[in-house]
């Protein structure tokens, strides 16, 4: 049994004394020791390496000290696996130097065995559970369908990923050919990850909001749910859209166990378009752990009456800042836990 | 009087037999004629060359033929007025070499004599309206406070202006400052600009969807809303903050005369926040252009089904891309122009 198991219970619409808390990519840059560890080896080299994700997944456990762990590694792991290239270059970000931009060019594209391609994910998991002790959930994650679309067609990041939007529009049966191998591979690969022994799984859908209401159902939303609806029988399902305040209606009626909701959705607004009861996830502007502790302490203390102590879990609205100070981090973490003591 | 009045009419709340339509970016890189200009003058000398700048604000009235004209101009010569570097590099977009950073800063920064460091606009909307010689309104528009001062901090575009972000956040005096400098300039700009002969203006925020509900009203709506309450006894006042349909409900209960809307919100959710009357603009999605012309039209004629043909200027959600062949941005103001015919 988890120790520390207020994440689960809010997930499980449980009542709690203060709400869990985590922080998106509380793995990552902020802290120094992430850094030396980011300065040894390359990115995918920590992804591959079972001892390196798992001491990376546990940084922050031990120095900020959040209610639940995730797994450190990348979405972008899985078009990896899918046959297609990807790389990481240092000040740029990914680069994937075969998009795909035809029905021919999705054909290329593989749903894959997981155990074999994605065996160091599992073996991550499995040590980082040794590692955890049992003392806090551990988070496995994916990207959504269209957000790993938009990585693979694009070929690297971009403001508004026209491209990848035009390639729906203009040849949208290569499109879904696409979204559907994606989603595959996806279910299988988080069916795997809670064989192996994550808590919960959460799905990203970084780029939703660049899509219309409309076009976000046919090719975003679609391709989440059945994912949700593949593993909701086997674990709690997280599913964070970001700018996809427009969807939150939507996915509350799904089988998800919580919905992730970012800082330019209010928490009153949030919870009217969720129904209420659904559990919510989120939604302090990273930007704002840059301003002075005391002001993180009285913000954080808002967002939780905003949202409501249960049914909640405090996070970001979306990933931690570089350059945010840890102890920013802590006190950001701290207030969540001191909340409704005197 | 102008002979095509549809545009005033709508900003009027009069009935119309079917909507207005222009372009955001109408007069831009999609086409030809515009791209012939821009390789033989640089950016700025388009903007204050009144030559220059009316022919390419006629340009796409001529090729298109929209409803309304709108100055071609940029944003950012109103930094440069108020002695802020700003140069605009080649495939990169603006860069503003000495960013403001301190409250220090913040006082080298001037609210200029508008006709002595922007009369080369005045002498454009003159021109402008010559050329024009009645036949359609001519638009002028400015950035948001907010937007201008994402630059003026920043030094460049940005992904999340987190450094604007955490200005406001560490050192809210000085940015209130500079954003109150930014603002009475504005005011003073907007002001000639009527005298020169626009028949409206816009108050275009592309960042205001950055913050937080909250903050948006603290860092940018508070001074959109000085500007609109300065100009609206002088003219009709659009306001569009792309992202910010957290502000749509306080928008419309200012004395703007329309409030824009991009496609990340929907006609029927737009219009129960803002109250079912008020003028809205927008919002086809951009990529949208690059879709089928038969597509277009049918999403025209949804778009203007949802949104109702009166209190209605039909328009995209943002600007214009680059890449949209010509006869599909006809078709869609076509689209538009048959709107209600058999």
């Amino acid at each position: 049994m988890i120790k520390n198991d207020l994440f689960l219970r809010a997930l499980n619409n449980e009542k709690v004394d203060r709400p869990p808390v985590w922080m998106m990519r509380q793995a990552g840059r902020y802290l120094p020791e992430f850094r030396a560890l980011r300065d040894k080896y390359d990115f995918f080299t920590r992804c591959r390496t079972p001892e390196l994700a798992a001491e990376i997944t546990v940084q922050p456990i031990r120095i900020v000290k959040p209610d639940v762990a995730i797994l450190f590694s990348d979405i972008l792991v899985v078009p990896q696996a899918m046959n297609i290239e990807v790389q990481m270059k240092e000040d740029f970000g990914p680069w994937l130097p075969n998009p795909i931009r035809s029905a021919k060019d999705v054909e290329q594209v593989i749903v894959p065995n997981i155990q074999e391609t994605l065996g160091y994910v599992m073996d991550a998991i499995k040590l980082t559970k040794e590692m955890l002790n049992n003392e806090v959930p551990l988070i496995g994650f994916a990207g959504s369908p269209w957000t790993i679309f938009c990585y693979a067609v694009e070929g690297k990041g971009s403001k508004s990923y026209d491209v990848a939007k035009s390639f729906c529009f203009t040849q949208p049966q290569a499109a879904h050919a696409l979204l559907q191998k994606i989603t595959d591979t996806t279910i299988l690969y988080l069916k795997e990850k809670v064989k192996s022994g994550v808590d919960a799984v959460q799905i990203f859908d970084s780029w939703g909001g660049m899509l219309s209401p409309a076009d976000y159902q046919e090719f975003s939303w679609q391709y989440i749910n059945q994912i949700v609806e593949a593993l909701a029988d086997e674990t709690r399902v997280i599913v964070f859209g970001k700018g996809c305040w427009f969807s939150l209606r939507e996915m509350a009626q799904s089988k998800a166990a919580a919905i992730g909701v970012d800082w330019t959705c209010s928490p009153e607004i949030a919870r009217y378009l969720t129904g209420g009861q659904k559990t919510l996830q989120g939604n302090f502007d990273p930007s704002r752990l840059l301003s002075p502790i005391p002001t993180i302490q009285k913000m954080v203390k808002e967002m939780i009456d905003a949202f409501g102590k249960d049914n909640y879990i405090a996070n970001l609205g979306h990933g931690i800042l570089p350059n945010v100070p840890v102890d920013h981090a802590k006190a950001f973490v701290d207030a969540v836990k001191m909340y409704g003591q005197k």
